[in-house]
């Protein structure tokens, strides 16, 4: 392994522990539980869920790795709040996180040290060369630390 | 910028912005705020922040770059859910939490790519050897998610 490997290897160590502990969250909160609001007057679990689903979405399209799966999520979870569009439901949503989470993660573990340092696909050329940290790992790295952020909100509504 | 320098530089610029974010938080909030619990039956805010104080203390331990300020906080936060001790007032932890933050973000931007790659403090050499993803850089991406997380539950609180 060179040197960049090992950096790279340890963002992605740190990805797919989060990962894998939202996975087991998931799997494990009821349909009432995921009703649930997080805290008085604040999203309900199965909208972040649903808002996790379409921003992995989009990071798939931000690393380059294939066309979006679920564009249809942007307009109910992250155009939109809580309580102000119909929801799919915890089935639809836990089948498109399943097909997004797929892709995602077989794109992650496929990139190599040089792919993660490239431009993401949301920067032009003549940004990128003045500004080198918008690169893949940046949308690796800002996504995990997103998925924590929401995860603590979620592991909440557990009885 | 080697491309080493540049993947540090990612991890350290995440670092950044959600201690960032944190601070205004943190800096934001009322001492009633701070008493609210997250959610019901769950941690209040005031504990949540010597948490993360304690936490990062640990940190400087942890990458070798200097003594632990606060090792008092162990007892309090790491070791004791809250309510089973009294907890210093808010004053206290916003001064450790200085504290400890300066001496924290001193080290994170004064190590180089090279200091990023050698082991924790935590770790054994025979271990490192045959583990080398147990870096300093694996502290700090894991300290930016825990701070995330915590982060994540703090803000609900705001009103």
């Amino acid at each position: 392994m060179t040197t960049e490997d090992i950096l790279v290897a340890n963002a992605v160590d740190v990805w797919k522990g989060v990962f894998e502990r939202a996975e087991k969250l998931f799997n494990s909160l009821s349909e009432e539980e995921m009703e649930k609001r997080v805290a008085p007057d604040r999203n309900r679990s199965i909208y972040i869920w649903g808002h996790l689903t379409a921003t992995h979405d989009r990071a798939i399209a931000l690393l380059g790795v294939g066309e979006r799966l679920r564009p249809e999520f942007d307009a109910i979870f992250l155009n939109s709040a809580d309580g102000m569009t119909q929801l799919p439901t915890v089935r639809e949503i836990r089948d498109a996180w399943k097909q997004v989470s797929d892709r995602l993660n077989a794109a992650i573990v496929g990139l190599s040290a040089a792919d993660w340092l490239e431009k993401h696909t949301a920067v032009n050329q003549e940004d990128f060369a003045k500004e080198p940290l918008r690169n893949k790992l940046a949308i690796l790295l800002t996504r995990t630390n997103h998925l924590s952020y929401h995860l603590g909100q979620m592991v909440l509504v557990r009885s």
